[in-house]
């Protein structure tokens, strides 16, 4: 059976090799109203019809005069003219103004024969018939001069602008009222497989909800394309045949997701291979996610293939079906932005394939970016939603390492602001802890464990870390980590609250857990935490214990434990696992137990606080962070909605300086 | 009658006083179709009702097994496994799987019992009912666990999100249809002044087209506001005060242009004053562009008046209402993008003012920007929509100095791309080039004269200067430039085209100019053109020698010279002041006094060159350019179309090397 896909390409070679095969659409032209051009791209060259400004106007309010009247007046010498008339805006002045006279006049009134200049009316006194100016003028001087900023026959706009506020501003400075511009592409979009169910009605079991079909039409919809969603499709050959035959007649550009990996079910290439020549150009691309793409090109047109996993559409959409896109219109599409960060740790990479690895981007004392990876499945939409963009890692690369300089492309055309970045360990407790914010903060959140945080805040990059980090030394929490780490006088710690820590199993205990001992049980298996979070450093203890007690070595006593390599990142995907009985035990904070029903063996009470550098003090948002963790109303609802959750005394007080 | 603002403030001083008057807005929620989200600001935290992935799935197309089964599993030593059926996607699957056993298993289908890992199906061999597997497995292995993305009850986006096709990802992923977001806010955009007349009808006498109502609601929905245009009212006290109070009661801020100023017939400030409390609180800004900005809070609700001329309305909308339609909205507005940049020459400003100079920005060689000034006049439109962005020059400088450190403000949230990069001196017969382009390609383009564009190549900023540069000593055009800048062996110099410069004066010439001489004649008005650009030199050469012949010093001569230091910029500017009388006398090229209907006197003609970086020859862009400039149709197009320009035996060839 093994199918295999037919050669896996380089994303660029695989770009090219579409992109030889597909002519540019020849779009046509339609006029829309100067308002409603706004995004569009114009379809002609816009050469001005006429000057702009179309006569000489004064830029002030004042008086016009001759600059050769006024030649040596000074504020001791005020020259004094004689006042012939007033111009106003909207009239043509019928008037002339000699030497020794002036005319008042307004600003964006054209300026009258004879006056070269206008003398602001600060500069003036009006005396009767007369005014005395105080000081000279010099030919132009406060005039904008006929066709200045545009001339009759000069182009202003090519064809092709994408459309702002500022080339609409141009364009109603020519008097258009209608404006040609290209239609936009019109592309299909099609769901395919049989567990994918349209949201708004309940999840059937096995299904999951399509999110490619308004994902997808989302990205077209911000790359200027107008995408129809034509429906969720089963994976048949017969019908898919069908579907997409007939899309490719009404369609500029057909987009299906699913179906187009290499296995048993998907039919996607076969499905375009039927549909014309030269048919499927691309099976499978050289990267990571985003492999199972499919690309063909079916009498002139482009189809493509997306994965079925969102993230993995979504990377390719970005990485292969964008600039092909492109192509197609024959037009500019806006290149995302790109920014230079550096990697705050190593991260291993697939080496072979283009690894596309989505990151955020917190900014550190001197303004540059770090870029933190904040995904590893291709499954991880909502991480793909908290990022700013995504870094390459080249195919023949295994790793990038600590501190290198990597780009970061920009999904949005900018970085979303953030007025208080947190990073460190995961916590239900901070939710709450936002949800008590009156003011509209945005916030960016990067959980990657407490060991994490401390290292975020030492190179700057975090306003607040939460950690919750034992010392096997004292048995302190917190405290002993800043002195270890060198950042003894550069940081605050502010308590947090108590959580309780403990055994998750499932409800009845079936396999009766009573301590660390018994994850070396071989009828036993666990779920660990990822490393580097104070979970797994009160694990870790916990089987250092053990071991000694049963005279191993922890090293070697570890390697029996069944499901010890398993790693979890948040306490809900431990308790998530113990439900689903992937394992029989983990170790998690009892809220996350209490939320899915599972039992709870108390371990220890740890202390959840949260690490600032003294010089984020003065941050409003941080400050604020601070003011609501202290108040009454966090404290109460904290200890109601979570289990095991305690606020203490000194919650919201600096309990390390 | 010297009317005066009140009292100039400082923006951000403005701002906070404006906010201080100002509450909130609470908008109503209003729900929406998932793909009509996008855009919108999510108006309810989102906590997510279901695990996503909704049960244990399959990442790859294989057999699911359980990884005992293959503990010691290599190339050498395949295990052999009983397959006991096929898991689909879409089902939950009925059957178990024992050690020794595997399920055929498909991309997305959920995880069978028993089962802990999923081995990809190229490193098996199926053989009838059994499967050679050819590696191990460790548990967890291509399984994406349930809720490893989310969890229920987890907090997924918090209100006040924009929602951009990632953020509707997972709206779709957790099957929400209908999505809560904030109401738009309703703004009211009047334009003000008789002279403003509606576009799309001829322009009348004396009139000016109405480019600020377009422009400042299209700036409104670029923030997601929703604008109504209302129409154009005259500067009539009564007139304004019905309109505005009536757009009051119906909308959440208005927002007029014109009739701000301190002058004469500007009455918004009455108007604003007469219709509530605490009425006006800004009455002119601190900034240049942007000064008679008249700002009030009226009932609660925000009033603001927004200078007449285009410009001025722009850059006070970033500056001044942005920030405040942010504070009133509650709601998080994108921050512009900021970029580091240095100054590429000395720029003056005005003391005592911010002063806001919109930039073109180009890299250089290492990828740093360079922002290139490119608008003077508050009117410059056109030039405002070349721009990328503005850079703030502070309130207590006068200057920017060369190669000083930036901060631009971008206007749109991306850099426009620029395949080809063009400064130097302004030249209609690019227009004409650039019209022969098939290909799509975008443009920069800065015009800044003859010197500027060299300068510009030597820092690596242009890809194409285009020069006319006269060496007084040897007479010779542009090669000698390229020495004196110390230029050999990096650039090429490709032949352009020559056009004949000579004095542009009325029909009939009535002043009878014939030469440099003329200009010093008591009855003769010139108008120059910048410093640095080729014509100058031309100018101050041509009249460096009268002045030798009237036994003149040429510093003395040109002081006689009326008009000297009234500078145009372009060649149609000057023929543009001779046909309105400004001037009696101008130096330019035929083409442009033949569009206008003027007379020619011939003076020379002139080499306009191409300088390129030698290193930039390797780009697609140049190599198109130098292409089409040597190509037998843009010869013909422009000799038929532009008077007095000729093509040369070696346009489009290398002349210097």
């Amino acid at each position: 059976m093994a199918k295999v896909f037919h050669r896996l390409m380089k994303v660029d070679e695989a770009v090219e090799l579409v992109k030889r095969h597909l002519k540019s659409l020849s779009l046509e032209l339609e006029y829309v109203a100067l308002t409603e051009a706004l995004g569009r791209i114009l379809a002609e060259t816009v050469v001005s019809p006429i000057d702009y400004p179309p006569f000489d106007r004064a830029t002030v309010d004042g008086y016009a005069v001759n600059s050769t009247s006024l030649l040596n007046a000074d504020e001791e010498n005020p020259v004094k003219l004689r006042v012939v008339g007033e111009v106003k805006v909207g009239e043509l002045p019928g008037l002339e103004v000699k030497p020794g006279e002036a005319t008042e006049i307004h600003t964006g009134a054209p300026i009258p024969k004879g006056a070269d200049s206008v003398v602001m009316s600060e500069y003036t006194k009006r005396v009767g018939d007369y005014v005395f100016i105080y000081r000279s003028t010099y030919p132009g001087e406060n005039i904008a001069q006929t066709g200045v900023d545009l001339m009759v026959g000069e182009t202003l706009l090519r064809k092709g602008v994408v459309l702002t506020s500022r080339e609409i501003s141009v364009l109603a400075a020519i008097g258009l009222d209608k404006i040609p511009v290209y239609r936009r592409v019109k592309i299909a979009v099609i769901s395919t497989g049989c567990e994918v169910q349209p949201p708004g009605s309940p999840l059937k079991p096995g299904r999951i909800y399509d999110v490619n079909s308004s994902t997808i039409s989302c990205m077209l919809r911000e790359l200027g394309c107008q995408p129809d969603i034509l429906g969720i499709y089963p994976d048949d050959f017969d019908v898919l045949r069908e579907v997409v035959g007939k899309a490719l007649e009404n369609y500029d550009v057909v987009i299906s997701s699913g179906s187009t990996s290499a296995g048993f079910g998907d039919v996607i290439y076969r499905v375009f291979n039927s549909l014309g020549k030269p048919g499927v150009l691309v099976h499978g691309l050289l990267m990571r996610p985003g492999k199972p793409t499919v690309a063909a090109v079916i009498n002139g047109k482009f189809a493509l293939g997306l994965p079925g996993f969102p993230v993995s559409a979504m990377i390719a959409f970005h990485m292969f079906a964008r600039p092909i896109i492109a192509h197609l219109i024959g037009l500019p599409i806006e290149s995302p932005l790109k920014i230079r960060a550096s990697l705050p740790f190593r991260v291993k990479t697939g080496g072979g394939v283009k690894t596309i690895i989505p990151v955020s981007l917190t900014s550190n004392h001197f303004g540059f970016f770090s870029a933190y990876p904040i995904v590893e499945e291709s499954g991880a939409i909502w991480r793909l939603a908290l990022s700013d963009g995504f870094i390459e890692c080249p195919e023949e690369r295994d790793f990038l390492d600590e501190d290198e300089e990597v780009y970061v492309t920009l999904f949005s055309k900018s970085i979303k602001p953030a007025d208080l970045v947190f990073i460190g360990s995961h916590c239900l407790g901070l939710d709450i802890l936002f949800e008590c914010f009156r003011e509209p903060l945005t916030m960016k959140m990067v959980n990657i464990g407490s060991m994490g945080g401390l290292l975020a805040v030492k190179r700057g990059e975090a306003d607040v870390a939460g950690i919750h980090l034992l010392d096997p030394e004292t048995m302190q929490y917190n405290i002993p980590y800043i002195r270890k780490y060198g950042l003894e006088g550069r940081v605050v710690l502010v308590r947090g609250y108590a959580r309780t820590q403990g055994f998750i199993v499932k409800p009845g205990n079936p396999k009766k857990i009573c301590g660390f001992k018994d994850f070396f049980r071989e009828d036993v298996t666990i779920i660990n935490r990822n490393k580097g979070s104070g979970t797994r450093a009160l694990i870790d203890e916990g089987l250092r214990k053990a071991s000694e007690s049963l005279g191993l070595k922890f090293e070697e006593a570890v390697k029996r434990i069944r499901g010890y390599t398993f790693e979890a990142k948040t306490h809900s995907a431990v308790a998530s696992a113990v439900t689903h009985g992937k394992c029989d035990v983990g170790v998690g904070i009892e809220a996350a137990a209490y939320a899915c029903g599972l039992e709870f063996i108390p371990i220890a009470e740890e202390s959840y606080d949260f690490l600032i550098l003294s010089d984020r003090l003065q941050k409003k948002p941080v400050q604020l962070f601070i003011e609501i963790l202290g108040s009454d109303m966090f404290k109460r609802v904290l200890m109601e909605r979570l289990r095991g959750y305690r606020s203490l005394k000194e919650t919201g007080s600096v309990v390390y300086r």
